[in-house]
């Protein structure tokens, strides 16, 4: 499982040959030590010719020439299985019970010493927060509708049956009970935040047959909103009454049976041919990585295991993907698109790019070209699934109408992730988008802070010391000379004065302005990923362990516009790669420093990294095993 | 797991010690191999001093054991799992893969020449026939709602999470796959059965967005109803709208849901101490199996899991076991019975006998004393589970009206599972009864047939010619003898005659009669069992499997009322024992012969029967490793 050397697949340009070599540290999930793994060159080599490839995925993989061996000698195989299940069973027993002294939540009455936060979410951000949060001087209240954690990177896969939904899910009071904070989490949605008088308004949604509060309200001291986003259908007609989304556990539950209905209708004999070729059309809408994932799961549900069981089904079943833009998977490197174009073009997924969705009727799906004049048509399907975009809750709408921020798509932050307009409340994940500070908007008191000899020019000396404040408060400077090639700031400087002496340049105002003017090109909002909400939430928890100590010694940078420091660094997002699996064994892998990975060892990669990531031993043991499963028996069809 | 020696737990009633020993055949799930295994004395007496049982209880199990071992030792743990992982994946996959070479069903369209057999349902009878049927002379459609076969004796584990709902299904698809019979699977429900026309007409019940004929009509030469039953109300107020069942899967994952919702509401903070009481009271209704294993399974999740994750509400979770009659699990052993209701005592589940349940509101239970005057009293509830009995299916009530069965609980059918009064059709599992034949019926047939010389008397020798056709045509003759402990009917005759030699015995029809007539209080129904239902399918797949062999030969014993043999040999019930689990690693378990058994070692016997009865390779891998999983990270508390 961990020699990603072999079978890395290179991707070859054209003309010229990107190294694909990629020193990357992940965890082992099951070891717990630091790999270092270097992908290196690979015996496979993706060129123009695709034969060459086809012939190379075809060959037995590792696992099956082992797995011969033990099929020709059964008592082996016997008393292994025997061994599997008391030793690993053994094994997991002693390494997850030792918690047998129960840390029970003494969930007293909001203490009056202690600060009340109240976390709205437990999502990616908020869990995060919530797992990284320490300071045991808080009295937190956790409020959300779901009672777990879901891992949502691994949706895709629960609509198919590779990973069960229960196996990518924690409940989110396991994941504070062994906390020395106390946390007290309430089943209920967030309707309304009051920041003025520092109110959240609940409502629990309960559907037994009990009588008592269905709302209530919790004061809070700090506010922590991570209610993620809904997904969005941009008013399209149709969209929500005959779309699947796929942004909770249920949708991906839904979407499964929606699958196994369609063949089972498609397999009733009262059917014509045309009629079962509509039920087993299924159209993905959106060809962003979720899109893509779930498409190509599909496909190899459908190739690998529907087919046994539906044999007459096979030449009926159509996997549609729809993309407004030129082309899928847009926001990765275009080796990886070009990539994922081609396999999804030999695995027979057809993949319509610049088809704009306008309608959707309970039978047919309208779009609408692009290009080309702007053509209208329809075609009839059975199932489809929206993947294209993540839109504001009406919850969080409703605040920001309140607080003054209107016509956004989400809740606007400072580099802090302090929401701007209230006090006390923060924002993380999809529901908030961080509100960069210009420099341009600051310039004039940059200079001035600069210009400590009040000289009305600021010489190399004068800058160099607010250097790193201006660089850490304006990330965007840093890319900015990044991207130029240059060293240092004053690099800048002595580019916009021409050919003089390092030392000896001197700048005033609006010198300094124009140097300065194209820095804010750089600026560019975070994706809504789980990845920047993850870091948003531990981020967040670390402020709050710390807010005491920083208050006495600030560690921020200087304050341009107001007195001495910030009390923290601001956050700063750092990318460390993203995934797209594209069915078959295959995955594309996109890390920093522009290195690109396809093929198998993505996919032992991804294997390796999403195991690692999992947020407990449970849920990690049981997405193993569900691979396992996959691996032996196959993903299972029935009808629940 | 297979050291069944140690801690059998034996039953002493007042005065006499029963030896609670079982030769027991059964087969292990993983080596396959047949153990002999012997319930010996064992070191555990249960006497009426039940501390000393609970101090044995609480021992630690050899489980606990082995694993302080591992605990101690990090290294050999990590080398463990990792073996664990891959050889387990390795072995198994090498055991479940070498069926690549797809069996494809030819669905051609009815074959002219091949009999049309049609089988409703899915459950325990009609899977079995379907498993059993071998003979590829016919043309076999299955019509079913649902398009699995799930393994319902393992219901109530899943309720509570201790096995997941996947695991106990298997798809019928699957299990027809391999065969040599043509098999086809319409996934609808029939509503109704036209006997005269030899048509059954189905209905699908999709909710996809499709148009196409919602109904179709499916002919048959031969119907096999195998549909179940569907739970009993007895028309009490309430019961439908307000109690969840468990007779399906669906309940069964809806039960689970609620259980969690409860513990959520309850931990709101707007509750009064009172309304976390009544959310946090759970009430079965039926002191049955399957209500019994329910209580005790809720009550383990409760106390095993759900109290660390909800600390506040151990004081206010009450469980309640409403039963009608005297006693709880009245169909078992009176030491069974008595150490379920003692153990339900000490574990705090509030059982509560003779109290017939007369309205549910969406509040509150109201229940009225069996004896006492029938006193009735209210208490509110928060979740209600009802399994008191089973009830007709619409379509099975049309069915006899149309056949002139009315006022019955079932289909009635003969003992060769035929239904009365239809031609071609069969009954088998909980929507059908045997219509045992009566002795005193068919008495001048049985008398006529076996006096051969027609002399108006019957010899010994006349008698013991057609002995076995008696006994083989009228099982409830061989059982009268077994209770009156004699070893052949003509003891019956001597008997009757009074003090004559054996040899001499003569009888007219008159003194015939009279001998035979308490031999019909023998008969009794089949309970509505797995078990039963399971015997059904396969005895009737072994008729059609040898249905023209025994046209020409035929196997069954004599027609007393008719000419010749009957074809086959009627259908004969053999009980294999029943279980009862009890919580808390405790089962008790009822085996032929008046042997009982409880405790830990009958937990671990009923771990390798139902594993070794699970229908797959894979539902055995997935419940084994659904029990490991519980084992070491307890059951799952997450609201999906």
């Amino acid at each position: 499982m961990w020699l990603l050397k072999s079978r890395t697949c290179w991707v070859t340009e054209r003309t010229k040959e990107h190294k694909v070599s990629c020193p990357l540290k992940y965890t082992c999930p099951i070891l717990g030590r630091q790999f270092r793994s270097r992908l290196e060159e690979g015996d496979l080599k993706l060129r123009r010719d695709s034969s060459e490839l086809r012939k190379s995925m075809e060959k037995m993989t590792a696992f099956q020439r082992f797995s011969r061996v033990f099929r020709d000698n059964s008592s082996l195989t016997k008393m292994l299985i025997v061994f599997t299940v008391s030793g690993g069973g053994l094994v997991a027993y002693s390494e997850a019970k030792p918690d047998n002294g129960m840390n029970a939540i003494t969930s007293t009455e909001a203490d009056g010493k202690k600060k009340r936060v109240v976390v709205l979410g437990t999502g990616w951000a908020g869990t995060s927060f919530l797992k990284n949060l320490k300071n045991s001087s808080y009295d937190v209240q956790v409020i959300s509708p779901r009672n777990y954690f879901a891992f949502t990177p691994l949706l895709p896969s629960v609509t198919c049956g590779t990973v069960e939904p229960r196996s990518i899910v924690e409940p989110i009071r396991n994941i504070v009970r062994k906390k020395k904070v106390d946390v007290r989490y309430w089943e209920a949605e967030c309707f309304k935040i009051d920041a003025d008088n520092k109110k959240v308004y609940c409502r629990s949604n309960f559907t037994t047959n009990l009588d008592g509060e269905e709302e209530f309200v919790v004061d809070y001291d700090y506010l922590v909103i991570a209610v993620g986003a809904r997904a969005n259908t941009f008013n399209i007609p149709g969209v929500a009454e005959n779309c699947h989304f796929l942004k909770e556990i249920e949708d991906a539950q839904r979407i499964r049976r929606t699958v196994i209905d369609c063949f089972e209708r498609a397999s009733l004999p009262s059917l014509t041919d045309e009629e079962r070729k509509k039920i087993l059309h299924f159209v993905v809408v959106g060809g962003g990585p979720t899109g893509v994932e779930f498409a190509a799961e599909l496909h190899d549900y459908v190739n690998e295991d529907l087919v046994k069981l539906y044999p007459k089904a096979k030449d009926s079943v159509k996997i549609t993907l729809l993309e407004a833009t030129d082309h899928i998977l847009n926001m990765f490197d275009k080796r990886i698109t070009a990539f994922a174009e081609e396999k999804f073009q030999r695995d027979g997924i057809d993949v319509k790019t610049g088809a704009m969705v306008v309608k959707v009727s309970d039978k047919e799906i309208s779009t609408k070209e692009v290009k080309n004049g702007g053509n209208v048509s329809s075609m009839p399907y059975g199932m489809a699934v929206w993947s294209t975009g993540i839109g504001t809750r009406p919850v969080i709408m409703n605040f920001m109408t309140q607080i003054g921020q209107t016509n956004r798509r989400a809740l606007a932050s400072d580099e802090w992730l302090r929401v701007e307009g209230c006090d006390s409340v923060y924002a993380l994940g999809d529901c908030a988008t961080i509100n960069q500070r210009k420099v341009v908007e600051d310039i004039c008191a940059i200079f001035r802070k600069a210009d400590k000899d009040n000289s009305g020019t600021l010489t190399v000396k004068e800058f160099q010391e607010v250097l790193d404040d201006i660089c850490e408060r304006y990330p965007q400077v840093g890319l900015y000379l990044k991207n130029r090639q240059m060293n240092s700031l004053v690099d800048l400087l002595k580019d916009s004065k021409g050919d003089v002496v390092k030392e000896s340049v001197e700048v005033d105002l609006e010198e300094f302005r124009l140097a300065l003017s194209q820095v804010d090109s750089q600026m560019k909002n975070l994706p809504a990923t789980a990845q920047v909400a993850a870091q948003q939430g531990s981020y967040l928890a670390d402020c709050f362990n710390r807010m005491e100590e920083c208050e006495k010694n600030p560690e921020g940078p200087l304050r341009f516009r107001g007195e001495g420091r910030h009390r923290f660094r601001p956050f700063r997002y750092k990318h460390f790669g993203q995934f797209a699996p594209l069915g078959g064994e295959q995955t594309a892998a996109q890390l920093p420093g522009d290195w690109v990975s396809i093929g198998q060892s993505s996919q032992w990669l991804w294997y390796s990294v999403y195991a690692s990531k999992l947020v407990s031993w449970r849920t990690r043991a049981l997405v193993i095993s569900d691979w396992g499963r996959r691996f032996i028996f196959g993903r299972d069809s029935s009808g629940i």
